[in-house]
């Protein structure tokens, strides 16, 4: 198997102000092309680590790709770095001059002097056309490693990820296809909400024993466990072992029927496609409608609905409740129901939900009513309590969540456990079931 | 200056799963200690290769923060790895057994079988309580590097975030204060959004090479710029150099007034205070109320000011105007308008606005209306075209964007520009200003 580095490049990614998705999306990229990403590193703007970066994975990796250092400023370093590890100058690329001082012209500004620095690329590099920036991206094959033999091929990418993403897919990809021989990994993702990572573990890990003697590729099944709160993931995946013998995506199948008996009712899906996702494919099949009222999470459910492309087929849209006086003025709580129960209620969140399920006149309606934190919490309803509520003609679903963390995350856990009532619903209502949706 | 690695474990970060938020949480706590974080490794739940980690960083790093692979599943190898890379055998560990124990009896659950591996710690490591989850942490020295006779600080935290960072606060933090000589670094944050990097660079470039020579700190100041769209943050730093001087706070509080002139009006504030923060802080101290109306960021905007802890004091809920039906229904949106101009139109930006400050009873509204892909686009409003706007008694402010990128990041960058219409809108009324805010 192919096996890489992804080297990410710039103080922000040391220091806390940029959380690294650039990594998460290579990784992604390389998982799907059969790309086996052995380890990620992340260097500083500085010539002698990233040049020190580069020379290292010479001597165990295939490929290098790298993102960040393209930009025109003092700090962008990635090209000389580069060129110092191949042993060669910075040259200026003709091509590269042309499309960074064209890039100026459709956007209609003028180029800055220090913009032509972007086309001083290693000599003999392959640049790597970007549509929409000013950073060419270029590529190159590292001297041979004294240890290996091997020649790494190193493409470099703008570190602004829709740059990067776009260079990634329309130039670097087709390169890689021809470079290298690439085999894919069968995976199956299997997605709960609502059971722990060790009581998951209990619950498949015999299934799994059961399995590896089935086949020398099972015997090898490779299966991690990811949580991130709400919500844990379960990925089987079909890596080699020593032996090379790999699971085949049929035997991977096998383990479903097992896997979703173990785990109803958290499991609510397998493959690719996440919980929004799934909540708006179900509703658009059914023709559908969904509307939500949002306090605790301040229009969460609704941002997680609408970044779903197509989502305005079923999404009518929604009232965040913030305030008191918006849930009973927009949305009919009773006033007597605040007072007596307080706004973080089984009354209130009910009422939530069937108010909005009445003024916007959709077939379904989420709501959500907590508290987030820091401060509100009470001995009986400390940081954390969340009351939800899905609502349709025929009534109205409720739970009571008691989260833990940060305000920030205590939303997003809120907001995830809405759709996911949503989506109990949906199942019992025969409009959703546990399938695979890639 | 201390220096550091960041050592995340896990297939999920390196295959895409998982966006390595761990990584910048931590970065930030040493850049705050003023720890120099010079890399950052992921690598696999393999325990050759978190050994092969664990040995390399001994020979140049004076503390290794760990997290990830401390649960109860048989990919969970950090403790295993730490114990071959420190050359002693794990052991049962009578104090973390307790307190794995007493954590699944408050939770009410019984302890499955596999849980008492988490109490297996390499034989001497300083245990590192954990009161939230089930994942003990701990703290070893490494053997002596035969090539700096160092013995590096390697402290290990759980990968679930919110178990990670109460444990950086409250177990490993106090430790480092005791265990290495800490000094911080001074820092400055310039915000913007509404100039591009290379412009921004142009303006301050000057700026900051006529500070150069002030001092020898200054000479050394170490500025870099951050793009995340639409945002660009410019940092200064005083990092030491060769010569181990580095600037003062108040040298770097001298480039305040060259910067705030050379960068408005795109310039909203300076210190580690994000625009939704310092939108409610100025909201709060003038004792005023906003709403919101969105329709294509569908709920980011009341998202990101509902975040901001105290939000509810000047946040009052909003109107997710998805459907047209609900823009006319519940906001007065009229039919006419949205025939005539469409939907992504000023006057339905501005209607979408002043419909909210009505409904709601508001001092500010702020709305959104656009194409966030990847459909519904067309020649005369590509997708990226949103309407925004802002209402107040006095009248309404209104902005044409053209966004470029996937469906959620036009989301994304419409929702933070619809707070910088707002923001400029307050700064206009005298309600709020570029200032310090940490």
């Amino acid at each position: 198997m192919v096996t890489a580095q992804i080297l990410t490049i710039g103080d922000e990614l040391l220091s806390g102000d940029t959380v690294n998705s650039n990594l998460a999306y290579l990784g992604e990229r390389c998982r799907r092309l059969g790309i086996a990403v052995i380890r990620a590193l992340s260097v500083r703007d500085r010539i002698d680590e990233i040049v020190a970066a580069l020379v290292e994975v010479g001597d165990w990796a295939d490929l290098c790709l790298v993102s960040g250092g393209l930009g025109p400023t003092s700090d962008d370093l990635t090209a000389e770095a580069v060129a110092r590890a191949c042993g060669v100058p910075l040259e200026r690329n003709a091509e590269a001059e042309v499309t960074v001082a064209a890039m100026f012209a459709r956007f209609g500004r003028p180029m800055p002097e220090i913009n032509r620095k972007q086309a001083d690329l290693p000599a003999g590099a392959d640049m790597l056309f970007n549509p929409i920036g000013t950073a060419p991206g270029f590529a190159v094959r590292l001297p041979e490693s004294a240890a290996t033999g091997r020649r790494c091929y190193v493409a470099c990418m703008p570190g602004v990820p829709r740059e990067m993403k776009r260079m990634m897919a329309e130039q670097i990809e087709p390169r890689l296809a021809r470079e290298l021989t690439l085999q894919t990994t069968p995976r199956r993702v299997y997605r709960a909400i609502g059971r722990g990572e060790s009581a998951i573990a209990v619950d498949i890990e015999p299934i799994v024993a059961a399995a590896r003697g089935r086949s020398p590729g099972l015997t090898n099944l490779y299966l991690h466990y990811r949580a991130a709160a709400p919500q844990v993931l379960i990925i089987a995946e079909g890596t080699a072992g020593p032996d090379g013998a790999r699971a085949t995506a049929e035997e991977l199948a096998g383990l479903d029927a097992p896997f979703v008996e173990a785990l109803q009712p958290a499991l609510y899906g397998l493959g690719e496609a996440d919980l929004p996702a799934r909540v708006v494919a179900a509703l658009r099949a059914a023709g559908k409608t969904v509307a939500t009222a949002e306090s605790c999470t301040g229009g969460r459910v609704g941002a997680l609905l609408t970044e779903v492309p197509g989502a305005s087929a079923c999404y009518q849209g929604g009232v965040i409740a913030y305030d008191n006086r918006v849930k009973q003025g927009l949305l009919g709580v009773a006033a007597a129901d605040l007072a007596e129960h307080g706004a973080v209620s089984e009354p209130v969140a009910r009422a939530l939900a069937t108010g909005v399920l009445r003024a916007l006149g959709t077939d379904f309606a989420v709501a959500t009513t907590g508290i987030a934190g820091p401060d509100g919490g009470s001995p009986e309803k400390p940081v954390g309590t969340v009351d939800i509520a899905v609502a349709d003609a025929d009534g109205c679903s409720y739970k009571r969540l008691r989260l833990h963390g940060e305000r920030g995350l205590i939303q997003h856990m809120a907001a995830l456990w809405a759709l996911k009532l949503l989506w109990d619903r949906l199942v019992e209502r025969g409009l959703a079931r546990v399938e695979l949706l890639d």
